[in-house]
């Protein structure tokens, strides 16, 4: 069996075990902010974390801030990308009392596990992740040392909180199954500290961007959660679609018409070549009005709530200033077994 | 103009510059405790260290615990030669009160600072340390990533208190240099927060294990400083020497006999010739009772010493805890201004 269908198979076991005692599990999910929350983001993860908030599994999220550099080099903008994450985390339901909402650059003891964790992996192990290989390629950059241990920082971000369960894609299973390595590494070298964490596959829909690419900050191609809807409209307007009247779904040779379709059927719930039928000859005028319409009327209580949470001025801090120093009370008391275990106690 | 010589140009101007205005600088030195500190370590680096005290040089020393796992597998010891260390270092002159002495796991903010150094370098640039090519070699191990990203750990440990003042031997220049590249792109990509560090080249006297290589803890050849008169004599005895009568330098040749008189020389402050013809043809039993004689009465006071700061029960676990204080207060404060540099506060 390979691998894949192992991760599938203990899935399967997981959504059983989760729906059970969920109590068993703490859960770590994370979003790196080099950009406004999308609907990409909504459909392909936030949807499913709320789930499993809804389950009762407590959540660690952390907003990577560094790994905004691991293929840029700058931050800029960070600030407004990080509160307006947690905006929308709070819009979409997420419970600050229930999910801890942190910084990672606020956690130094998370960062400090770094270190050990690296000894544990080769540098050949390093370069046969193929997140890494990809994220290099896209980024047309020499490859940072940052990027070439970032799925060992992310081993860092699941461990310092003993997270056990991860939500994940197939694409980054192999980041699992790194941390997986360094928890089992770890635990025979120097005694037992860490879980050997679970990656549960998620079966995220396809978000195209408007243009048929991936929905990215980066494209341009994206629908941000805190758009208003006039901003929604103008975005979706701009979508390049063909001349030919009648609408149909073809990704391959129709990627605007496609990607519209698309993005009205996740927020109708409705199977795209249905919405296709119902248009007909109508044009992708008519084709851009109803995703208007329907992306708006999906994100209208979203906006509401999260309008409503922007206006309390000291909310975001408070959210973020009560994470981070629950995530450093976890990842201190984590570092003090880890020093126990690794013998650097000296006092 | 070779970099080497441009190094040695900027050396000698230090020399002076220290001279000068010793409170300019801040100095930065450390430790791997792999082993106990032996003769070697003490003609090679600690002399120095002690004479920069001495001309009211304020200076940091790291021992650093997270690089004993760069090329092995288990800490082991590491509580017992940290303890020693400090031992080592307060007979030796070090005052705790100018040099902050300070263990590399228990200062979290500076190793988080790892994390945005590694943004600033390629692995092309992790690939080019002759130090870790040569290290890796000496190891005989797959490169962990916690030795191909050493040099940037080393730079954290350098600006975490914003060292200016690192003495090394030529072999260690590279590391210097990645150091200044890491401070200079800092300051470049986020604003001035770094200072660029200097090397200043010690001329270290050759200090040969007793089988005539490099006196190292894991050859097993060398003379630790907390030996005993005994345990020193006995060690020294047990030196591979030939049978011929004539004492004479000749390192390729007689390695032993060649260690014996290097070793002598050192603790006798004469050059190893003049003791060879000295000693003419008395053989190697004589030359071995003159070493001894020589390292036991130069490592007197020091063992004298050692002894009494033994007999001190809170002595070494106090002078840590005051240097991992002053060494935590300085990390935070440089932290602070990484996080404004990088725009990495949220609240």
């Amino acid at each position: 069996m390979d691998s894949f269908s192992v991760a599938e198979r203990r899935s399967a076991e997981l959504v059983h075990d989760i729906a059970k005692t969920p109590k068993r599990f703490r859960m770590l999910t994370g979003e790196r902010p080099t950009g406004a929350l999308h609907l990409g983001h909504y459909f392909g993860s936030v949807i499913e974390r709320i789930r499993l908030q809804g389950l009762g599994v407590e959540s660690f999220l952390i907003l990577a801030d560094y790994q905004v550099i691991t293929d840029r080099d700058s931050m800029t903008r960070v600030r407004e990308y990080v509160r307006g994450a947690v905006l929308d985390y709070l819009a979409a339901g997420m419970d600050p009392q229930r999910t801890t909402i942190f910084t990672h650059s606020s956690v130094p003891a998370l960062n400090q596990l770094l270190l050990p964790f690296l000894s544990l992996v080769t540098e050949a192990e390093l370069h046969r992740n193929p997140t890494v290989k990809s994220e290099l390629a896209a980024s047309g950059r020499a490859l940072s040392g940052l990027l070439l241990t970032y799925p060992v920082h992310q081993a860092a971000d699941i461990l310092f909180c003993k997270g056990n369960l991860v939500p994940v894609g197939k694409d980054n299973l192999p980041h699992i199954e790194l941390t997986r390595v360094i928890a089992r590494r770890f635990n025979e070298r120097y005694g037992s500290v860490f879980p050997v964490p679970d990656a549960l596959l998620t079966a995220t829909p396809e978000v195209p961007g408007l243009d048929g690419r991936k929905m990215s900050k980066s494209y341009g191609n994206a629908i941000a959660l805190g758009m208003s809807a006039d901003e929604t409209a103008a975005t979706i307007r701009r979508t390049v679609t063909d001349s030919e009247r009648r609408i149909t779904f073809d990704p391959e040779t129709r990627p605007g018409i496609s990607a519209l379709l698309s993005t009205a059927g996740l927020c109708l719930q409705e199977d795209p070549r249905l919405i296709a039928d119902r248009l007909g000859d109508a044009g992708s005028g008519a084709l851009k009005a109803l995703t208007i319409e329907a992306v708006n009327e999906f994100l209208a209580g979203h906006r509401e709530r999260r309008a409503e949470f922007a206006a309390d001025p000291g909310l975001i801090s408070e959210v973020l200033a009560r994470g981070n120093e629950r995530a450093n009370v976890e990842a201190a008391a984590t570092f003090d077994q880890v020093r126990q275990a690794m013998g650097t106690v000296y006092g």
